[in-house]
């Protein structure tokens, strides 16, 4: 059986990564494609568990690197127990953030040194990136009006600077600058509707 | 103020080190030192937390690496809030297990390799270790006897096999044979007094 392939979704607060989740799924199943929907951190049983340590809402203040080796703990029995078990079974993975969440968050945002989060993604996953990741791109600004607008918004995103943010999409752009084959920038700002369909234009070429 | 000293105990079940500590501490005591007990995993409220994930009993049967990068956060955090602290304030921290039984359990017991193992504690302790390193040795048959008389006894050490502790003990004596410097052995077949009087021997140095 051909193995499935790894969609990832990236990109800052309120970019409408959730939002596009279902789409896709009934894109994918249009095809034919079994779909595993999941999410980081999180998306296993163990990983689940580490979560509870990791959102918003812990009573501890975890600095960046032991958040990073929760994370890294997390995403390693994700990956062995959820998703390359799926991928096996030719079933297509679309996980809401992934790696590059922490090339953002940990790294520019917290500090962590790249050769630090690099050596330890090739510990828990050598040679194992996503076929596609799909970076919503979206001016600071709008992010935060759009997140101030969700019903159970707790209050870490407003807690957070501008300048944090402003770094986070710097980030993700850059990532998507140095991986030209494996990531598509996603203008966030665009209709939900034609957001879906440039999803479903770029994965055309993996349903051939 | 001077630095305190950073005292660690170790070796397999049914040694004796928890039997030896308020022994210690009333030792070190009698000398004016201040004292912090603590133990890994845990110690610290977030290391104790993530304790919860990896303690026997737990429902999540992690791999061994990523038991370790679930014991590297709470290690972190554990040294950060508590143990370097401590030190700094120049009180003696004595601690119940720490890196050398990562070595033991994940490495030559777990099969994590020790190049990963040193990595990860480079990345979160740079240049710190303990200044002594007790290490109980005792023969694997009686130390399984005497975790059978301990009344809360989980079955976790009767479920392993014998080479599994022999694995263990053999590869802490390895560690005393490379690190002469800072680890001393222990006889753990010897009388409580015996044992105490040896120790609080080895200590005096640090107290003249």
């Amino acid at each position: 059986m051909e193995r499935g392939k790894f969609i990832t979704l990236e990109g800052g607060e309120g970019a409408g990564k959730s939002t596009q989740v279902p789409y896709l799924k009934a894109f994918l199943e249009s095809y034919g494609c079994q779909t595993v929907i999941t999410r980081e951190p999180g998306g296993s049983p163990g990983a689940e568990l580490i979560r509870k340590l990791l959102v918003h809402g812990t009573p501890i203040q975890w600095d960046s690197l032991t958040e990073y080796l929760l994370l890294s703990a997390a995403r390693r029995d994700h990956i062995e127990t959820v998703i390359k078990p799926a991928l096996e079974q030719g079933k297509w993975v679309i996980c809401d953030r992934f790696f590059d969440s922490s090339l953002a968050y940990q790294g520019a945002g917290g500090g962590v040194t790249e050769e630090t989060l690099y050596q330890i993604y090739n510990m828990i996953a050598p040679d194992f990136e996503p076929d596609v990741t799909f970076i919503f791109d979206l001016p600071v600004d709008i992010g935060l009006q759009r997140t101030r607008e969700r019903a159970a918004l707790d209050d870490w995103f407003e807690k957070m600077s501008v300048d944090f943010h402003q770094c986070i999409r710097n980030k993700f752009r850059e990532i998507l600058e140095k991986n030209p084959q494996r990531c598509y920038l996603v203008n966030a700002q665009d209709s939900i509707e034609n957001i879906s369909n440039a999803l479903q234009k770029h994965l055309m070429k993996f349903l051939k």
